[in-house]
């Protein structure tokens, strides 16, 4: 039976991988890059970095995928996403089919930790459900751009007791729910802030775990402007950007 | 200045630990470990054969604090919390002063990951306000429960594009909120189940990440009289239990 290793492996500071994942990785055959959209060249070198520096126990391969086109702005989102698995799901599956001896082990590395908005275990899962492959799956747990976004900012997420939610720009496009606690906010491509309430605190990192993190912090109605200058320049200055934050409500008094 | 590291340790496996967090540790000359309760032995144990294996590369010492009692079922929560995070700060302080050089390098080993549900930070910044010791303090991310969870189960925490909410068993004593996605449960000293819907999905683990751990899934109705009798069992065998969950609505047919 072929075994599939899906390795998390932090948000962008090599550092960032635990010895599970390095110990993990030493057991690849092949390793599989699946990276995609315009940050592609520069994460595809990092996963390049990781296997340099630390698969260094036995010979192995490193194999970019050909990633299908997926529609950025689609009408019905949920169905879209749906079909855009299915696709990868078939070239995944070729792709270990025609990498992977039968009794091969592959590694996909995803980017921080694969259980917080990564499509790589759906489309496993997907894979498993052809069932044209037998796959023995392991998932090795990794640093997440959230506990990155905490750490660079010295903060509990949590307030006393309080919930934390993690949610997407998408959801809170509206604004917050009503009595939102502690709100971390990932994949928000167009951060506004100007219909959220001024008063909130917001902690905000861009590039987490690189030598190019950004940090800011404060009140939103004081910070938001220079986030979005910030961020603008970054983002023109790298060609992409991935920023994070946290959104807490004022302290009660 | 002494530097101060607050470092996440994973857990329960020492090879949780990140590259990050080992360079950091061999940094310290002091490691302090602040566990308490029922389960201090073991947490105690595992902080030190960290230290073993991985603070290789200069001397260090292992310090244990004496931490200040505190109300288990107060009836103001958050005054109790406040009451004894000032107390612990106070015992932080001196023990700090006294153990470290005014240039020396002091790490504290926090269980998971610093930002989520743990005191340390929230401490340091009551040491830093009341402004008698000077300290540059450093965090450094660690595997949390939450992944580890995930991982255990090869499964994202998230549906696709949803929100996740992190929150604790006294949260959710009432019930989830109306319209609940993904809930990470925490911290939930006696798991009740028979107040939510037994249509939820549960994913359950204990001991993550370490030789004990427990893992069961399924529609709630169906395992959550399995998950109390297992929960009784290995509580009973290790004196002391971590556990954590996560509830997902069924899937929309
Ligand atoms: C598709 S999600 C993947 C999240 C990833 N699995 C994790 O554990 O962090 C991508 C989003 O994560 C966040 N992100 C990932 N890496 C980041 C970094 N280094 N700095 C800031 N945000 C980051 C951004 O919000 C980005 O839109
Ligand atoms: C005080 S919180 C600390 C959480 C920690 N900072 C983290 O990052 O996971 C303790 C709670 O975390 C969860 N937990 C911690 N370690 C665990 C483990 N190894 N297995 C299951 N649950 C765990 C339990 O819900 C426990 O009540």
């Amino acid at each position: 039976m072929r075994t599939l290793l899906v390795i998390g492996i932090g948000t962008g500071n090599p550092e960032h991988m635990t010895i599970q994942a390095i110990r993990a990785l030493n057991t690849a055959d092949v390793v599989f890059a699946l990276d995609k959209g315009r940050a592609k060249a520069d994460l595809v070198d990092l996963r390049r970095e990781i296997c340099t520096r630390y698969l260094t126990e036995k010979p192995y391969r490193f194999v970019e995928a050909q990633d299908p086109e997926r529609d950025r702005n689609p009408a019905d989102y949920g169905a879209t996403v749906e079909a855009w698995h299915a696709a990868r799901a078939a070239v995944y599956e070729a792709m270990i089919a025609r990498e992977l001896d039968p009794e091969g082990c592959g590694a996909i590395l995803v980017w921080g930790d694969p259980s917080l908005y990564d499509s790589t275990l759906r489309i496993v899962d997907r894979i498993l459900a052809r069932g044209t492959l037998d796959l023995a799956v392991r998932v090795i747990p990794g640093i997440t751009s959230v506990q990155a976004l905490a750490a660079g900012h010295r903060i509990p997420l949590n307030r006393i007791g309080g919930p934390i939610t993690i949610t997407t720009g998408r959801q809170i496009a509206g604004g917050l729910p009503e009595g939102a606690d502690a709100t971390v906010v990932m994949l928000d491509g167009r951060p506004r802030f100007d219909h959220l309430d001024p008063d909130l605190t917001i902690y905000w990192g861009a590039f987490l775990g690189t030598p190019d993190e950004i940090l800011v912090s404060g009140r939103l109605g004081d910070v938001a402007a220079e986030i979005g200058d910030l961020r603008e320049a970054a983002r023109t200055r790298h060609g992409w950007i991935m920023d994070t934050y946290l959104l807490r409500p004022p302290e009660p008094t």
